[in-house]
């Protein structure tokens, strides 16, 4: 029983629940290293304060979970059996008032559950999970460090392929073709590439666009590794940019950094947003920066905390998250330029060490 | 108003339902033409009989939605709306019973619902739409041939890299390159190479084994191409492989040649299976050919019917599926030759066309 559990029991304690049901698949890893993708099929843990957890995995994945889980009680199901009585038949007596994820469980699940095992009444636990884990220990540093080198490596490849008449999916291929060779468990999101004037829509599609001379090129990517994420983003030049992109680039970069150096723990996540917002719109950009800083990174690729304006909540050592600001200017093109930054003991480390200064090419 | 929503007019009709609530993004596609994924954010199609469907999507969807779906009306949502207040605004006077689908709508969402609209009870319509995706209309089986020729493309790739020292994950990234360049939407599932004795591991996982002399080379292989699956198995030769792999080859070939012999309407899916199963069985392999023949292809690359010996149900003209048997003896290796059928009026077409006799490179 590690501090997690700990902080569980004291939790369930605190809030009247008497047994804990996990089924979110990144929370079953997160509490016991057993990192799976059960589909349809039921996985859950199991506490009840004064007993160790107990873990339910489908049959096939039995070996995996003996493997690579600190839990000691495993037990399975075939596809022929029904999951929610063999649950019953193990917890036997009352189950009281039940812990469970409400964004994550389904309404067929919920009703498999209160028909097989009825409970009191029920809570919503997913926050819980969600606050344990914005600050990372040592072991989680370490994997999105070792997905931060395996991401720079691919984007490094990736830029060698830059050229006039490439398009944005070539080099999406190219980008998720390297990705698989590093052997990663695969990309964190849909790989982005975009290019000229499609730099400056945030939410656009890589497509069969050509580069060409003068282009922006703005490459977000990031990659799963051993069930943590990595997420960067660089903008480079093919050739000589526009005067106005220059300048656009010179004012995201310096956000960029303004909001790094605000990083330490005690001060507010919306006076890390406004540090780099302050830059930019003293520039005379303000409207062009059209969505938030950043966003937490760990088990999932984005996950708490949210980097807003409104957020006003400390940070704290062991917290990772990206800081990403942007301009994009319709018709002339944008630029974002993402790290991931590590809140440390007296202030910060910038997990992302791929230069930032602008590269043409 | 098109022959779906008549049919799901019609079974509201029957079932009491007073108002459908369909929120399964892949419903909503096969339902409106209009393929997203919202992630967390909220989309919905509403069907209340005597009126025309509309639809709730995120504003960022906005254009999307407009241009691809057939539906008139639709309703879209900032972040900071409350997309459940808005359609209580949309739908005024009472819900009555609801239909919704339970295995999509999460414990957190069904709440909102429940908190913003209130209605007298719920019933789960799910079912309904997985019985009407059965059938596929001709704009279906075209796009699922469309889906069969990019992945045929990628295969015939793939197997030009077959060769001593390449590694299992090298493959899978010639693959995914592929289907990349070819502007698939993607992979339809995990793409799957698997080498050597890795073969007689159904659900084996890529890795850096390097291929060998005599190795049997298993592709299990499938694109996304406008929102329809396909997926595909080849299992080719490095060199020569050993006589039992030769043997186990034909018996394969062969179970799968009678199951596609078997295909017609009227028959029952119990029929396909155990013709393809009664080969494998007569040539004394039968206790190594563990999991079902197939599964229904589509919009999911796996969907209804499952083609396994105890489905009773009817084969009908336009059900597309695959047929897979596969033998896989630990130790020795695995063969699997998976095809996608279409019922036609009379018998069979088969949509995937690559070579089935076996291949040494």
């Amino acid at each position: 029983m590690d501090f997690k559990w700990n902080k569980l029991e004291k939790k369930m304690s605190e809030m009247g629940i008497h047994t804990l049901l996990i089924t979110n698949p990144k929370h079953v890893y997160y509490l016991t290293g057993f990192l799976s993708n059960p589909h349809e099929r039921f996985l859950g843990v199991i506490l009840q304060p004064g007993n160790d957890p107990f873990m339910m995995v489908p049959a096939l994945d039995e070996t995996a979970a003996r493997e690579s889980s600190t839990i000691r009680e495993i037990i399975t199901h075939q596809d022929t059996d029904n999951p929610y009585h063999l649950l019953k038949q193990r917890i036997k007596g009352p189950l009281g008032t039940i812990g469970l994820e409400k964004e994550h469980m389904t309404l067929a699940v919920f009703e498999q559950l209160q028909s097989s095992l009825s409970f009191a009444r029920y809570l919503d636990v997913g926050p819980w999970l969600r606050d344990l884990r914005v600050r990372k220990c040592e072991d989680e540093v370490a994997k999105i460090r070792y997905a931060v080198d395996l991401i720079e490596q691919v984007l490094d490849n990736a830029i060698s392929h830059i050229a006039e008449g490439v398009t944005e999916n070539e080099l999406v291929a190219e980008v998720e073709y390297q990705i698989r060779k590093l052997g990663a468990d695969g990309p964190s999101f849909d790989s982005m590439v975009l290019s000229g004037e499609k730099t400056a829509l945030p939410h656009g599609v890589p497509g069969t666009r050509k580069l060409q001379q003068g282009d922006l090129v703005m490459f977000d990517i990031g990659v799963y590794a051993n069930g943590y994420a990595s997420d960067i983003t660089r903008t480079f030049a093919l050739g000589e940019p526009s005067a106005e992109c220059k300048k656009i680039y010179d004012i995201v970069l310096a956000a960029n950094e303004a909001a790094i150096q605000a990083v330490k723990p005690g001060v507010t996540f919306a006076s890390i947003d406004k540090a780099a917002r302050d830059v930019i719109e003293q520039a005379g950009y303000g409207q062009y920066f059209i969505h938030r800083l950043g966003h937490g990174l760990g088990i999932d690729v984005h996950e708490f905390p949210s980097v807003h304006g409104n957020n006003e909540v400390l940070l704290a050592e062991g917290n990772v998250f990206t800081i990403e600001p942007g301009i994009y200017v319709p018709g002339v093109g944008g630029v974002r330029i993402e790290d991931d930054v590590l809140v440390t003991k007296n202030g910060v480390e910038v997990l992302t060490s791929y230069p930032k200064e602008l590269i043409q090419l």
